[in-house]
């Protein structure tokens, strides 16, 4: 295993906009990737939870990926979700990704069908590996039970990694459980951490994460990027608290509609708030009283340079 | 709404036949289809949640239908899964289907992610309906909860059915709640209502109930059958116990991995045992204490024809 991480820092998932016609909208996609890399974020996470990424078809979502990388994004920056019910879809977009010189992909595991065995999960990965057998491959394990139910137990994590030593080299923790997040990293030194929330970016970085992929980065990297670069400064906590204050609020709307209605308040862009169901938009007068309200009590806001 | 039904009777989720390399063994799968077809079911969903359908890629998913419809089983027949959590995907396996003559496909909503809105829901299958944009598109949605924990709940069903009588025909009720099935059959004089298990049937034709679509019927639809035949006999109750009866002995098993080793055993075929991850195949032991369990407990055996 080399010693040094794959990815740190501050990792959006980053959204996806829509055109008018529904379909993924390559130039703002490959626009906001830019912004996000300008505004403080270490690395991007496109097709995750917060991407909508499973309402993208599997075609919708290489297309995505191959523009951005011919936009000049620099792949190794990447770590897009590859994860499907389906083995074979699972399959053809890792190794779509590795071919593209993605530096990682974040894999769900198969969510369609509950309590699997550890056994039939274990094998999913193996299966995954063993087809896509590219030395380039890292997998990052995506653990969201709250939304794909089915998880990763430390057991799990354990015999994935032994197995895989330079393959599975990383987990998001989207349990939003810091015991969870802080028995993972007692765990598995030097497997490469990141909590699902900058909620817990500065605990995690003290307890050896290796940073965090949050949905809030799409709109608050420069600050969670704070937390990131002072960790072990004095003002640490006090960057930390403002930050989990910011947090706290977004997620007092629905978090993928209120950060696309944000993008597009700022943008002055309104097809920027559009989703796919099964999410449904944020209504103008919804965005603008949640704007006004994180810049009332958050002095949030957002600039865009006019030709980004 | 026309007054005959699409579908009735006794159909089976198709179960998924892999091959030595693991993919879809397109003759196996044919071969099972005429074999379901003869042993009694009038017609079949492939790609449901026995089929392991969300576990085999989109592609695959195409090629399997085409082959069928190639060996000349009557599209009419077919009710194939096309849902899935990305509403690109459904659209372009829901055409497919139509494409191909498909009398009905079997419809989960967008799983993924969880508690989405009513309006979400409607909105997903709106879509779905307005992009397919075929008259001859019926739709049964598949109601699942156990599994993909999004559901329709009965507001839901009206709406999608008010909005699109001609389309939205039918439901298949795995809920594993009579109560759940009862209130859709009465509140819906009319519409399609598929119980997911055959213990349901009887109770099911009594109230208005077009068949049953049920795991178990891979392996025991002659069975089924007689319910179906005779539920207005004297001797339907006495038919119907046996049929409950074996059904909850076959699901003191892991479902498709019984199902698969039953079918392995009877055909003297071990690679028909075979699932894909997570699921994790019976041993070949356990596939003969099911079988002789099954047999001396139920009388349960099945007769393949040499040339089958």
């Amino acid at each position: 295993m080399s010693a040094k991480p794959n990815f740190s820092g501050v990792i959006s998932p980053v959204l996806t906009p829509f055109g008018e016609d529904g379909s993924p909208d390559l130039d703002r996609f490959v626009e906001h990737c830019e912004w996000l890399l300008e505004d403080g974020c270490t690395a991007l996470a496109p097709f995750g939870t917060t991407s909508e990424g499973n309402s993208v078809g599997l075609d919708e979502r290489m297309e995505m990926l191959e523009e951005l990388v011919d936009a000049g994004v620099d792949p190794k920056l990447l770590m897009p979700g590859t994860g499907s019910c389906s083995i074979a879809d699972a399959i053809a977009l890792t190794e779509h990704a590795v071919d593209l010189g993605c530096g990682g992909v974040l894999m769900l595991p198969p969510f369609y069908y509950k309590n699997p065995s550890e056994e039939g999960l274990f094998r999913f990965f193996t299966e995954v590996i063993e087809e896509v057998a590219d030395d380039a491959l890292r997998i990052y394990l995506y653990h969201i039970p709250p939304v794909a139910q089915v998880g990763f137990p430390l057991s799990l994590i354990k015999r994935l990694k032994d197995e895989f030593p330079k393959t599975v080299v990383g987990l998001k923790d989207s349990s939003g459980d810091w015991s969870n997040t802080k028995a993972i990293l007692d765990a598995f030194p030097g497997f490469e951490v990141f909590p699902g929330s900058e909620t817990f970016l500065l605990d995690g970085l003290r307890n050896g994460a290796s940073g965090c992929i949050s949905a809030s980065a799409n709109v608050a990297a420069k600050s969670i990027r704070r937390v990131f670069d002072n960790w072990q400064s004095p003002d640490a906590d006090s960057i930390q608290a403002g930050v989990t204050a910011l947090r706290k609020a977004i997620q007092g709307y629905p978090m993928i509609p209120v950060l696309k209605g944000i993008i597009s308040h700022y943008r002055d862009d309104p097809t920027w708030a559009d989703v796919r169901p099964p999410f449904v938009e944020m209504t103008p007068e919804e965005i603008a009283a949640a704007v006004k309200a994180l810049a009332d009590n958050h002095g949030f806001t957002l600039e865009f340079s006019s030709e980004s």
